[in-house]
């Protein structure tokens, strides 16, 4: 496994890896594989009990296009949500480079070390084509991938933020129903994935390099006042003196923002994926982020309002594909979007005619 | 008129102030008035003779909620259609107390004083009570309110940036059909309302104060990188020092972004509007903009982009409105929202039922 591909560590977590194959103890495995296809009870019973296959395939019918698989999925989450909710949910953003995937290994294997079981997920929209281009380099994460209390997914795949999204929030409750009490949730930024991410999780990890001067880039697009820690990442050898600098201005930098609403007063701190340091501390600090929202209420209202969130971006996404997916209002569209090109209907108007259309 | 209110400043404008009635010259206006409404053809035909009063109740046809005033403001704006974006649309945003209605008033006179027509509108969610919350100080504007050659309308009503909106692009199609050759939209930035002004105007200036220190807070909203241009307004007296420091500083964090679609290199300018000071500058600037832009085709083929964002930003909204405020909607929704709240559903299952309630 040393050399192990993407590809087959993937699968590996999938439950039906090469190697698994050429294992006695996988026979049963395979042969559910072949039999008819479990029952939604069958399932949610088998996620309770910790079984990955059965999580994985849960999964599989969560992110499928197929209606039957939809309506089985919606009963295995209804199924698993009496058992879900007890984890803390991390998400981690950072720009390509910074050490995603070595931080989450590191952080991963420090957490299955004092015997947490670490779901990491994956939230990358435009992955669409190369599935999973993030969480991508497993070579990176193969301690991880191989470890027993860890399970590594890789993003939904999707072009719309909405519908991977939707996906991965799903899968949260299923890995949580399957025991996993720590969600580690990355995301590379595109578009406004981090907010989605950020609209998912209690704790949102904002890793940084020292000297790599996007700190505007950040404040701009919103990400450093989500962050209820920034983690400078390769704070070793020489970088140190520059890490330190950089801590000092991003700290002056969160001072800037006002209170949130969970009272928390974001923190920066300095690692080292790479030599495995400042990633106990870093698991203090978010223990202490933990303690604090759970004494003053935020850790559940929040996961209450985030609920509320996705029950009307998911309507609002839905009556917006129900509208523009007919092919009667797709090909009018046309005719009104050529309309307004040519200075002959208003925005307005159009719109009027559009939704008179509507079935 | 020179202790004028708010309330009279603004009925003058609507063409049935109380000064206007004491006047024989408004005879006419007073029978008008009292007479049948008119048809939405005449209104169109007076429209494009520059009638004032034509103009004023076609805006109040825009802004009504009221469904069969609704049509006909959609039929005037039809037939207003062809007589409209003739103009350039002007975008003016800044803090409360950074001088905006100053500064409308000397940018305003020096406008006409060039011959000129100038329609002041103004879009704020916030006012739905204090009609005209911008825009209200017309004592700072009183030469302007007087003047034959600009109309002053306050922001329409409502709580919905969406309703607001609309109405003010609307509205500057009638004021175009008009004759108004420079349409100034002032907004004072509650909520979304800079990036909706944003989105239906060629040139957006940012009024700003020498070290207010709220640099960071322009960044972050992302107002920054969309104006067009920078003045520094009360760059006068003790001001000029710390004013020309500003602008060095602006023009640094300017040059921070990628260059805009327009090609047009944004830039930071000193006015003092109190002593008119910078103002003509800046109007060649705007008309330089003006200039380059059409010369690169940029200026209509980003006015025919609004009009396609709006053509789905309305359709979106109108999906929206039309499935939540179904009374059976209102209901249920309540009932998902405390089932969530009991951790008894998910936001998707509880969003499923919804919309297969749809009627």
């Amino acid at each position: 496994m040393a050399k192990s591909t993407k590809s087959s560590a993937l699968k590996q977590n999938d439950g039906v890896s090469q190697s698994e194959i050429t294992n006695s103890a996988s026979i049963d495995n395979i042969k559910s594989k072949r039999k008819a296809k479990l029952s939604p009870e069958a399932l949610i019973s088998q996620i309770k009990n910790g079984n990955i296959t059965a999580l994985s395939r849960a999964i599989t019918l969560v992110e499928s296009s197929n209606t039957k698989h939809l309506e089985q999925a919606n009963a295995i989450i209804k199924g698993c949500l009496p058992f879900a909710n007890k984890s803390i949910r991390i998400g981690i953003t950072g720009v390509p480079g910074v050490g995603k995937s070595t931080f989450i290994e590191a952080f991963g294997m420090h957490l299955t070390s004092l015997g947490k079981k670490v779901a990491v997920l994956a939230v990358d929209p435009s992955s669409s084509l190369s599935k999973g281009s993030i969480l991508g380099d497993k070579t990176r994460m193969e301690d991880l991938v191989k470890h027993d209390n860890a399970f590594i997914r890789p993003s939904p795949s999707g072009t719309s933020l909405g519908g991977v999204a939707r996906k991965t929030r799903e899968t949260i409750i299923l890995c949580e129903a399957a025991g996993f009490d720590t969600i580690l949730i990355e995301t590379v930024g595109v578009g406004q994935s981090e907010t989605a991410v950020h609209s998912m999780v209690d704790f949102f990890l904002l890793l940084k390099l020292a000297g790599a001067g996007d700190e505007l880039q950040g404040i701009k697009r919103g990400i450093i006042e989500m962050a209820d820690a920034i983690a400078i990442n390769k704070a070793d050898g020489e970088n140190q003196k520059n890490a330190k600098l950089a801590k000092v201005e991003f700290n002056r930098a969160l001072h800037l923002y006002p209170q949130k609403s969970s009272e928390w007063q974001p923190k920066v701190m300095l690692c080292s994926a790479l030599k495995r340091e400042g990633i106990s501390e870093l698991w203090e600090l978010i223990q202490s982020f933990e303690a604090h929202t759970k004494a003053n209420n935020h850790f559940e209202n929040h996961r209450k309002a985030q609920s509320k969130f996705w029950l009307l971006q998911t309507i609002e996404d839905r009556l917006k594909s129900n509208f523009f997916d007919q092919p009667k209002i797709k090909k009018e569209l046309e005719t009104q979007l050529q309309l307004i090109e040519d200075d002959k209907t208003t925005p307005f108007v159009a719109a009027e005619y559009l939704l008179s259309l509507q079935s």
